[in-house]
């Protein structure tokens, strides 16, 4: 049985255990840095003959032509006629609420004219082409193409390429199918770094997008973060988390199965539990034991519980708000009577699942919000993916002729006090 | 007299002539990332004792303890005392400035409830510790200090870090001055890649931030990629851009003026003028050739007008937009009759300056919206700074018993068709 660390807030080196607990270097090392750099300059300088190598090297594809790479759009829609009529139904459910949570995030341009007829203002634009890489083997969610590709659409993105690898020529009916839904405009069959760096640079046959989305393996992440600043990209993903917070009353098979669902993603992931109840805690524990034989990614779930899991023992609930803040963690379950009565206390997560009927799943699937979400303590300071991941602003200044006078003389002065007087001289000419 | 290059988009190769002209590789070369690399490690391995040593050696301070790194808060009100009362007016007008259109992008939270008593919403909060950078040397300018610190304060940032070298002890009295103004809570005399890992890291005296801010040299920005994940950073900035857009009735005094207050930033700066008119590329050289041998930053203005400077001959104004589009420009300075008529073509820019009057300049001080502002083709895909880079977003999700029924069916199907039953079970777990 799966022996998951234990730790208290009561214990004098709680904080640096948590801390270490928490740790996770997503940074590639220099060996994965260095491949990761020849391939991108491969496909950059040799573009779609690069691409046919690669793909023939790791998926074992051997393709004629660069154009053998897409997959058709009337493919996509040949796969919602494969999956069953119960998963073209949830497919469709789950757009459409991902959809309608999205609408509410759209950014919208505003402007004001201040007294002298001076107009500020900030203008919203969607991005012109952008990039959602689906990884291909065990981890190929076609849940994962609704969330990344629908906020885009949302945004007003006018076209989404789509990249996944197809080891072997393997197709995914549900990923496909999922393009389809979520109006997916192109897909080609690439993954790796090499994907990355088609989308980045472009080659004849892949277009060039603006902004890369998506999760990957390590060389995937190297990549991005390599071609970060000439594309956009969105966070580096680490692997998943799950922190359930519980007053101790909710079902302990529902909250062992809440850190099953995190620990089967994979065995680097990390399911904790607070508790200021002890006996809950192990009733926890027991349910973890009884439940886990019967798990078909058992292997999995007990790397997880084994090399990241925790139970953290607290004095009270406001304490465990702390714990929480400082593990910033990407989802939160708030396993209580009254979650909003804690809610106020919560600085930092990528989501709040509130109450005890709110599974996490649900957040994963069709509950609106998007499961891409920061890991790793990130959401000290980023965001889910959403809409406004695909806009972007752009300031506005229009200065009335009085205007300019004003705004001139503080600007003649702060840049002399800087040395800059071309800046200076160019507000000074406008002035009367 | 400045050769500028003249470009026409009649010419058969306009545009890769186009992409050879803006093209920017503003990443570090392999010695540099490795140099970084081991500051960072240095920092992070031995904190105060490697920053007193690179402090030392870069920046040729001797000090005893690493507390005197710390210049304190009556230093800086100190310096509001030292600068004259004419700049005390301008930064105070500035930040007023600043602080009010700040003030209009605060995202706020929200939440709605569904039908059956699901409610989803979108809970925003301030990150709790941000780092600002402030160069050193020809660069240390305190409207950066003011355009970087204040949205973060208006955000709610509680504490905000700034960092800026002073190579062999000097202190810029307008820069202190700058950060009493915007409220910076607390300033280091550190630079280069061992500022951005103290923030980044924290040492004993440093406090680790959340993110990091601030534009500075290729050592600064590698180190910045570097600790990206670990802290949130903001865009790696390339060298300024001004891309003016006349119909020719402007005075080429005035555009020549704009073109130079870019330039005079740095060797590398590119200044840009798009007209429709030739008579009017013509006689904007002229003011060129005229103004320059009076300007005091005639060397660095000369380089940039070499080096990366333009006059590019369009057909028509509609035209232009295209060429705009795909630059993608820092600034833009639509210097035309009716801008507003412009407008709704200009898919990405930073900022975009209307009518004769709004030098751009004008922005880089006090207008109001930000002046760190994407450049190298980034206006893409990012944003001006705001106080949005200084807020995140959490997901809120409760579901009803009901709620957690309908829901769960349609997770459960998605989940086992992505083979997580963890996931599948713990939802199924909730239903009646």
């Amino acid at each position: 049985m799966p022996n998951i660390q234990r730790l208290n807030t009561i214990d004098a080196d709680f904080w640096p255990r948590l801390e270490a607990l928490t740790a996770w270097e997503g940074v590639a090392d220099q060996t994965i840095t260095a491949t990761v750099r020849e391939v991108l300059a491969q496909v950059r300088s040799r573009g779609d003959d690069a691409l046919l190598e690669y793909s023939c090297r790791f998926d074992r594809l051997n393709l004629a032509h660069a154009a053998d790479l897409e997959i058709p759009a009337a493919r996509l829609h040949h796969a919602l006629t494969v999956i069953s009529a119960e998963q073209r139904t949830a497919l469709a459910m789950a757009a459409a609420r991902i959809r309608s949570y999205a609408e509410r995030q759209k950014l919208e341009s505003w402007r004001f004219t201040e007294a002298d007829g001076t107009v500020l203002g900030q203008q919203v634009t969607p991005l012109d082409r952008v990039g959602v890489y689906v990884p291909g083997g065990k981890a190929a969610y076609p849940s994962s193409v609704l969330m990344n590709a629908i906020p885009a659409k949302v945004a007003g993105v006018p076209e989404i390429i789509m990249v996944a690898p197809t080891p072997d020529g393997a197709l995914n009916e549900l990923v496909l199918a999922a393009a389809a839904v979520a109006g997916v405009d192109r897909v080609f069959t690439l993954g790796g770094a090499q994907a990355v760096a088609a989308l980045a640079y472009g080659t004849a046959t892949v277009p060039r997008v603006d902004k890369i989305v998506g999760p990957g393996n390590i060389y995937v992440a190297a990549a991005k973060r390599q071609v970060f600043g000439t594309v956009g990209i969105d966070l580096i993903a680490g692997p998943s988390e799950i922190l359930v917070l519980c007053d101790g009353r909710t079902d302990p098979d529902w909250i062992a199965m809440d850190l099953f669902s995190q620990a089967e993603h994979d065995e680097d992931a990390q399911p904790i539990l607070i508790s200021p109840d002890t006996a809950f805690l192990q009733r926890v524990q027991e349910a973890i034991s009884r439940l886990l034989p019967k798990m078909e990614r058992a292997e999995i779930i007990t790397a997880s519980l084994h090399r990241r899991a925790a139970m953290i023992q607290v004095r009270d609930l406001s304490e465990a708000a702390q714990v929480v803040n400082f593990i910033a963690p990407e989802h939160l379950e708030l396993s209580v009577e009254r979650p909003e009565e804690l809610l106020p206390l919560i600085r930092h997560a990528g989501a709040i699942f509130m109450g005890r009927y709110t599974a996490e799943a649900l957040g994963d699937y069709c509950a609106g919000p998007n499961h891409v979400l920061p890991t790793s303590r990130t959401a000290r300071f980023s965001s889910p993916l959403g809409v406004y991941d695909f806009q972007k602003r752009t300031s506005l200044i229009y200065c009335s002729p009085i205007g300019a006078t004003t705004l001139g003389r503080t600007a003649s002065i702060l840049a002399r006090g800087e040395g800059l007087t071309a800046h200076a001289r160019s507000a000074e000419l406008r002035l009367p």
